[in-house]
């Protein structure tokens, strides 16, 4: 059972090939929708009363429990541009709108459950979630760059509170001063997590403890079509294999990652969370045994 | 039995931290000592009168058999400079010098030999030891950006004529003109190679046949001291792990990319070829040992 927060946004989403409008997006949604496919996730967010009906009702139907999504005021919302390469994103507008003042409450029947999920939000928000639910087994924190440089005392707080926390290389070489990866780690790991997965996109993933190193290569992939939520829904494949796992140990994290490798990828294989909508488990196991095959020696 | 071609220089490196002056460097150096923890490995190459004796008797001491090394005018010198992150390279001084009109011949008792690795060089010099040869099992390919700029056409007849190429990930982006690897490796599988290796760094490589995509993520590493040589020391243990194999299939070929991510995870950890230097073939099977536990699942 987990327990999710982050943002639930409506997607105005430019490539140079599309133009995707005011589409389901945000954290909390790709990662809720993905982690469903392992566990039953409860969702803690807020949407505005714009927010259209079939969107809840994607995620409801889904199975995603929506008793921690407040309603009222506009939604957040984000205009984004990406760049040729399909990885650089300019912001062209963001309304935080409901999110500004957004105060996450976790519905009492949900606080003993065991795996929470922190995606991006306000540090302080991410605490907040945390510090209501009862004794989770495992917590995972994501950031964005904007709280590294701008609310760096609350980030410290939550991370020190967190089991393991996920960032991408540029965050990672930005929170602890370094450029290199393996440094970068170890100061994280020294703030208190175990564990410390950092991302790098079609360049696969690593994950640190203080008694290990796994790294993983992406799924490669020939087309990517919009690379948001990448990042969360690699996070609900890892989050959501743990939760199906008796014991974690080396080989469970592998396997984790690759389910990471695996709902990333598909992901990034249609706008919004379009492809992540075709798929069904065994479409998800298909991909992990291919992946594993590639891999594996 | 492998025979290899490419520079051998004088390199002058220099990094933020310290500064290797005039030491013993070049594609064909790399590859022919590293390859030399695999299998015999023959030089064809070209020195100056001013190339140092003690250099010369480091390879001959590893094994490295020289009759293919030409003496005369000046060494190959390049004197170049690494920003803080160790990746990006600028040229202060390049002297071709005895390379200029190089004109290679490899000794008639060496044309039978199975293995070729084609080291940076102009493509016809590359060309023309390939032709030299009888009928090797197995010939690699590598190049750089001048060559893919400026003399595509010879380029192109070698990398025809090759059963393998290596390039790294800009490379490859440059000679298929696209910015996805995986149609980058399509297009260079178009032109006659059976294998592609993309080599991307500290991200790892992806090996690419018209059959399978290969990712592999590279050996962690905390410290990089200098990154001159990773790529031909790659090769090396490529190319020097399928000496060692009586077939070659999917299989082998991830031990190979493992053994090349040992290798080159071991060059750079020092200046130049201090660290091969160092090394027995135990402690590079006891790095493949680790790599494969980490990535193996």
């Amino acid at each position: 059972m987990i327990v999710c927060t982050g943002s639930i946004a409506l997607d105005t989403t430019r490539t140079p090939f599309a133009v995707y409008e005011r589409q389901l997006g945000g954290a909390a949604s790709f990662f809720s929708y993905g982690a469903s496919f392992f566990s039953k996730t409860h969702l803690v967010g807020c949407v505005g009363d714009d927010f259209p009906v079939e969107h809840w009702r994607f995620l409801e139907k889904k199975g995603v429990a929506m008793d921690g999504v407040q309603k009222g005021g506009k939604t957040f919302f984000v205009d984004w541009n990406y760049g040729f390469d399909l990885q650089a994103r300019t912001t062209n507008k963001l309304e935080l709108n409901c999110m500004q003042d957004f105060k996450p409450v976790v519905p009492k029947a949900w606080r003993g459950h065991d795996f929470v999920y922190l995606g991006t939000l306000p540090p302080k928000q991410q605490l907040s979630v945390l510090e209501q639910m009862e004794d989770p087994k495992f917590s995972m924190l994501d950031t964005i760059e904007f709280y590294i440089q701008n609310d760096r005392r609350n980030l410290d707080r939550v991370v020190s509170a967190v089991d393991s926390v996920l960032l991408n290389d540029v965050e990672a070489r930005m929170l602890a001063d370094t450029p290199n990866l393996v440094k970068a780690a170890k100061y994280v790991l020294d703030l208190g997590p175990k564990l410390v997965l950092i991302k790098k996109g079609e360049h696969g993933a690593l994950l640190f403890s203080k008694d290990f190193i796994l790294p993983s290569p992406a799924f490669p992939l020939e087309e990517v079509v919009d690379p948001t939520g990448a990042g969360d829904s690699f996070a609900a494949g890892f989050l959501g294999h743990l939760t199906q796992c008796k014991t974690w140990d080396v080989s469970s994290y592998k396997k984790a990652m690759a389910f990471g490798h695996v709902m990333g990828s598909l992901a990034v294989e249609d706008f919004g969370l379009k492809r992540l909508a075709s798929v069904s488990r065994k479409d998800i196991d298909e991909r992990f045994g291919l992946y594993q095959r590639m891999v594996s020696f």
